[in-house]
């Protein structure tokens, strides 16, 4: 095991009905906040009149700034922190999902520093100041609710970058599993995809001696593997939600990855596909995962066979591993398949047109830079183009 | 799942040499502190050198008290309390196990409580603020280094009460699994039976519906049979003590026990044993604990049974589930003496002239208020009586 760091400040107020409680847990933190979302699916679900509800008990101001997108964009970020300059505002509340807590980070570090916010991004700028931010999940994906991370993309350049500080943990994340029972299916399905890959990109590593974090992202990717078929079969099913949300929510606050070198290539080819074509991040990451594991399983059979193994169920004869492999590598596509997710690249209505720029950007080779990218198995931009011929 | 509330800030550093981080990673808290430790051990291992070092190089002023023993004592927790006020004491650090950080926990509290700090314990009370703790742990076994709860004996009256308050959270702690290798081995072996003691009193639970925190606890409790023999093996493997250490600090701060309703009849009933008779609280555990599942599981057969599958890896008919769940106890058993533990009353120096005592002090009835103790199955003291005739 390695080294590490590890804090999570953030208060997670999870189950039925938290929602109506975030006046008052807000309370001791602000008297003037920003309250961020994206578009009408909040005041549809009349969540946006149960939170407003709730501030104005409270006693808190707020001031709104709707208009977040998946893939969410730089230009709101610049116009959230100019509005928080402007009103004084003392924390952000994100009311949405992945892209809304991430939008509200982006404006609550840019707030607090003193140059261009997308510096912070682009130059992974270490920042230790930021306003606070709380959430109320509307969606179990992203995990961002309780990560010290968040990824933002420049439209003009179309670059998706990501950017990790300890100062935008949120201080308070609402999670009440009954709100994700208004989902569309496609973006259920997109959630689940999602929050598996940030335990598999803990999961596959080349550190030895982690049987804890082993045992723990086995064991959340089980009872996703067992739940998200039933949430999706009935959107009602709060059991099965309630395991969806606890799991996505461990999945990416990094618990399941201390002490292991992480490896992220998959996330990092995605945000290359999701820049430029927009695409939505968990069917960019259902295409690529199983391709990436075809890639680069042969090379490293035993963490592959123990996911095989452990993970996805497969049992057979130890001496033909690869066999194993394989067949747990068709089962999670399968699995990705029968929760209605895209598995190759056309289906997400991407040619071969940007491969080179893609594979490119994802390894640093766009920017006269080819640092690779991944650490299970560093790829080369050569690498992520053989990756996208896997998926195509 | 039920709903929870779930919060913790602690900062824990993990890893080799990083004791020697203390005096940094303290001054942003405070500039005069109480060291608070046990024994000589720490003198003669050299960490007390290697902290006080830290700390006068980081400009931090410290007050000592030592003599924690553990099971500690209410005495000494008065006298640092006094301590503290006198010297305008801003911090406590604990180097130590459990009765070092459950100590500080208490005075923490007592210092910032406007009353007699016994009764925060013998009355439940709620108490919000306390002085910040930090600790540098010498041995995993109580899981306090992350835990938001502590246990104080009362010498007099042959009370040990537990309290749990979110304010005892340590803000920093310090776990380097090197200080562990030079632990006697029935210390190890303690350590080992109450970690193992944090989880199952948290897994078996009459919720339903908590598959994230099953497969969590499941997990955890595996990898602690596969690596405690190891580390009593050869106190020298660091790979192996690094598990044992994340494990013993995942075991105890709730992060396995949210959302579900939990046990804790064991560690109530073994409070009174080590009240009257001082004994070491795993060896307690270790003796008690299979005990409990014999008289309890017949009523709760199916998570016995995944127990017995999940952890204890039994497998055999399904038909036939309580042979299974017997041998898996027999299997737990054969575990904890196979560390070397007690598992009968008689051999931690324990007969029967205490019995009716220390089950109704366990279940209130010894002070006129029989509530029970246990929620998976609620005991009355006369369950208990039961309980100590089978570890007898």
């Amino acid at each position: 095991m390695l080294n590490f760091d590890f804090q999570m400040p953030t208060r997670l107020v999870f189950g039925r009905d938290t929602q109506q409680q975030i006046g008052t847990l807000l309370r001791p933190y602000a008297s003037r906040i920003l309250l961020h979302y994206g578009g009408g699916s909040i005041r549809r679900s009349g969540l946006y009149d149960q939170v407003t509800a709730s501030l104005r008990d409270a006693g808190i101001a707020f001031t709104e700034l709707g208009g977040v997108v998946p893939n969410p964009r730089l230009t709101l970020v610049r116009e959230g922190i100019a509005l928080c300059r402007r009103e004084g505002i003392e924390l952000i509340l994100a009311v949405g999902g992945g892209s809304a807590i991430d939008s509200a980070k982006a404006i609550a570090m840019g707030v607090r520093f003193d140059g261009d916010v997308w510096d912070i991004f682009g130059q992974d700028l270490q920042v230790t100041e930021a306003l606070p931010v709380a959430t109320v999940l509307t969606i179990p994906a992203a995990g961002s609710e309780l990560s010290n991370s968040c990824v933002i993309t420049k439209e003009e350049t179309q670059q998706k970058i990501g950017h990790t500080a300890q100062c935008v943990r949120p201080v308070l994340s609402i999670l009440n599993p009954e709100l994700f029972q208004t989902l569309p299916k496609n973006q259920i399905a997109y959630g689940v995809a999602d929050m598996m890959s940030h335990i598999m990109e803990r999961y596959f590593t080349n550190t030895l001696h982690t049987d804890v974090t082993d045992e723990l992202c086995e064991g959340a990717l089980r009872a996703i593997l067992k739940n998200a078929p039933k949430v999706l079969a009935d959107p009602a099913d709060y059991d099965a939600w309630c395991e969806i949300g606890w799991a996505g929510a461990m999945a990416h606050n990094d618990i399941l990855g201390v002490g292991r070198e992480q490896d992220w290539a998959c996330h990092g080819m995605e945000h290359e596909l999701s820049a430029i074509y927009d695409i939505p991040h968990g069917a960019g990451l259902a295409v690529l995962t199983p391709a990436w594991m075809r890639y680069v399983y042969r090379k490293h059979i035993p963490i592959f066979l123990q996911f095989a193994q452990n993970v996805m169920g497969i049992r057979g004869s130890l001496r033909a591993p690869e066999a194993l492999i394989a067949e747990a590598i068709d089962r999670l596509e399968g699995f990705f398949q029968s929760l209605g997710l895209p598995v190759r690249l056309t289906e997400v209505g991407i040619g071969q047109e940007h491969w080179e720029l893609m594979a490119q950007k994802t390894t640093g080779a766009a920017y006269g830079d080819e640092i690779g990218r991944g650490f299970l198995e560093k790829l080369h931009w050569q690498d992520v183009i053989n990756i996208f011929r896997l998926a195509k």
